[in-house]
């Protein structure tokens, strides 16, 4: 058995096998990336009555304006901590119910009715929102980082020709182990049997690459039947099909998978090339619970709802078993007396990359010299 | 913005706005005093049963010596820790229910059973109590410190001149915050809109004193028509009025207020001068959960039922606005990833000077130089 | 009152009253003993579907093989911490649900699916199993130092010559004081007035012996009426009969009491003795839980249904007794604001005899000098 060393490259062969070793590779106790766009809600949570969040450890209250813009703002009032989502919305302001304190959507104090004078300074934190399609993103790290540019791309959530179906979750996990989770796709077959997983995608042959902060993994897989998710919506149940699969660790906030699955020998006329999209959105409530989103999205049968109804109850089924499964890990990590290293097989180089990835954010973030 | 230095005076004026200098102030994590008379229970719920209730951290067995005198020890067996409020009394013996060990209501052990003499020093302590009215009053601290002058007046509530409603909530906030909320009634009109709240109220001019370590705000408020809380018991709703009212954090155990509502032109034969006490009793259970009671009594109507159920209900329904309140605050403060030190106005001066005087206290308790 | 010192005898008289000295005696927090065998499970409830259990701290799968062995194994993957309890088993192989590998009852790796060849190293700790009757016993520290002789004798359990009626409890308390509970009887009248208890029996003489690291206490109690639990079996209630009761704390796993009834003057015919054996079994959790199991086991009437049923429920009422009061008590010792050191009297003894037995274990594991 070897270990891993601090900022080598993991070059993990097919026979070797690895104790994990945790100085350079994020786990459930690192501390949350603040520098990263995140989704804060779904666009359709955030309206005129105001809610509230927990997001990265800290209390959010958001809104939407008389003009329908987004607001994100620390849900606790600069005087006496009160929690601003329990105040009430005047036009675009913002009334704290205590000593009715009045915010304006950037978070600046306009009026505080039992002094004479509005005070300097008084003004409660706010956040950057972004909407796109579905999705609301926040960005709580530096506010001169804030680059709308970093924002991952989405666009066939809210593009004409795809069509989702979504879920959510909220999970006692930590959303590292979520990212890992998707970035070894070989317990496909063991925690997904049915549905989703085949025993020769699990073996099949993978290809690993890191650009920058992304990891990818592609697969291919040819002349096989696919697996009910695929084979139902697309009428291919049973045929041979080729399957192509990129997953893609965006961000720390991120995880998208595209599938593509053609068949080689379409019947006249028919389509041959069938596409889907699943994104997989984590918001860390704190070290120890996320809020997940998921989307499973199509290009083609959009008006079909026989295939949404399959590709929701399918999807959530599996979801839900990976949840269960990261929420009974996260029990036994946390509550076992002894602690143990997990060991790392060679499919678990995505997942090693991605740790070493959110450990080196966390890193930079805290000023440290690693 | 400025920050007040610990040990100066706080001249906060009507414009000016301060960040909090934890240091000499007390919050929700200050030691509690324990040189303090607070009451430990209403009278009507000690009897022969021995209760037990956790104050000030220790728990406390309560009951009644055949005379009729309350009793406070330790719910504590000295030999094994057993809990002696699940013992049971025998005349005025409290036995312990595990090995029969049997004490009297000095706290003194009278009878081990299993050993041929009674065992010396064997006693489990027991605390000064007082029972004043609808009262019983409990001394914690420091023995010979326990002067029963030290008790606070609140003779109103067993003077047969005053007529008195009551209730009682156990709640999850800090006192400290509880006091604050008392001595800052700016809040009236947000927290407590309709029965309570007037805006011109929260903006008359305030008074502020502070007698040793009792603070006193006075307010005066002429010809506008009372809330509905003094208006429907006086008939006077809608007419103005003249309102006096002084509120008083007469200790840490207790905070009260008296009102004074003066018709300047009453009818011929009818009445001009309505008082309201109104008693306000905090026993922390720890840091962080309170024994709340309270007591709405006035000097007028006192056999006339639909006054005592209006002001029950109307004090009710303000005193859990204030729980509420206070609970989510405690929740925000201890939960949120990043703290806050609070600002403070001019309104805050009050409750600043409470907050010293908690924090001096708890400072010279400990022994601290300051 | 004086002080026990470190490694001294505590010679206590019939008068003496010791304060606590926590630094050579076991409590609540004293780490667990793990050089030592415990029951993990009854026999009847470990089979061929999986169960969990937690154990000194650490997460145990269990199950049977296909020939009925029992086998425990750490319940964490060494790969990803997944639960093995929530896998499955086929044939002896038991599978994990996460990513597939599969281990034999000794824990080794004998398939990892993903990978071309076995893991070398990748195992999971296994923990030895010896079944003895109705219990099925585990060892869970050094593995060289897991000598069967050392599974203290309890063959009246599975002996055709005796009967059992068994019941159990999970409680939150710790095992130093439930044997403490056990070692001194003079609780009975008062924490079990009525079937188990009696005043004469209380004050009866004591002699006290330890043997090694075995602690044994002998009582006699001659021409005295039994209580209700020996004689409503034997038919002798309201008779004076001879008692010789031999209490004994076999091991940090299990307390066994001897008890012996005879009747000086059987009537014709009569038997004129009857033996109890009652065995308390304790395996902790953690600090502060127990899964406790009780047998009350007899020589006569072994096909008696009533006996049974008196038994049965005699026994449970009183142990649930004991169990509800040492919870009451680490709920009062681990949340009272204030520590006490608790006082030690003459029947004491065998108590702390137990707990400086435990102490030293503990300290010899911890290789500290002491």
């Amino acid at each position: 058995m070897k270990t891993i060393q601090l900022k080598s490259i993991p070059a993990i062969t097919a026979t070797d096998t690895y104790a994990f070793a945790p100085g350079g590779f994020a786990d459930h106790t690192t501390p949350l990336i603040l520098n990263c766009w995140y989704v804060a809600a779904l666009a359709s949570e955030v309206s005129r009555d105001i809610i509230s969040r927990r997001l990265l450890g800290t209390e959010v209250a958001m809104y939407r304006t008389l003009a329908g813009e987004p607001v994100a703002i620390r849900n606790r009032c600069p005087h006496r901590s009160f929690p601003l989502a329990k105040g009430k919305l005047d036009g675009d302001i913002l009334q704290c119910g205590y000593h009715g304190m009045q915010f304006d959507p950037s978070g600046r104090c306009v009026n505080m009715p039992s002094l004479p004078i509005t005070p300097s300074n008084a003004s409660v934190r706010s956040f950057p929102m972004v909407e796109r399609g579905p999705l609301i993103w926040i960005w709580m790290g530096e506010a001169d980082k804030a680059d709308e540019a970093l924002i991952p791309d989405t666009h066939w959530l809210h593009d004409a020709k795809w069509k989702s179906v979504q879920g959510s979750y909220y999970m006692k996990s930590d959303y590292i182990s979520m990212h890992e989770n998707l970035l070894d796709q070989t317990h496909f077959p063991f925690l997904h049997p049915g549905a989703i997983g085949t025993p020769e995608y699990a073996r099949s042959k993978l290809d690993v690459r890191q650009d920058g902060e992304v990891i990818i993994i592609d697969r291919q897989l040819k002349n096989s039947p696919p697996p009910g998710v695929y084979g139902v919506p697309t009428g291919l149940t049973g045929k041979p099909v080729h399957r192509y699969s990129e997953a893609r660790f965006a961000s720390p906030a991120l995880h998208v998978a595209f599938a593509r699955i053609v068949d080689p020998t379409p019947a006249e006329g028919a389509q041959s090339d069938y596409r889907f999209n699943i994104t997989h959105i984590f918001t860390p409530e704190s070290n120890g619970a996320i809020h997940y989103w998921w989307f499973n999205s199509r290009d083609f049968k959009l008006n079909d709802q026989a295939a949404d109804d399959y590709l929701h109850e399918a999807s959530a089924k599996a979801y839900l078993e990976d949840v269960d499964a990261l929420e009974w890990i996260l029990d036994v990590v946390t509550q076992d007396a002894q602690p143990q290293f997990d060991l790392n097989f060679a499919p678990d180089k995505p997942g090693l990359l991605m740790r070493r990835v959110i450990h080196d954010r966390a890193a930079k973030e805290a000023g440290a010299s690693y």
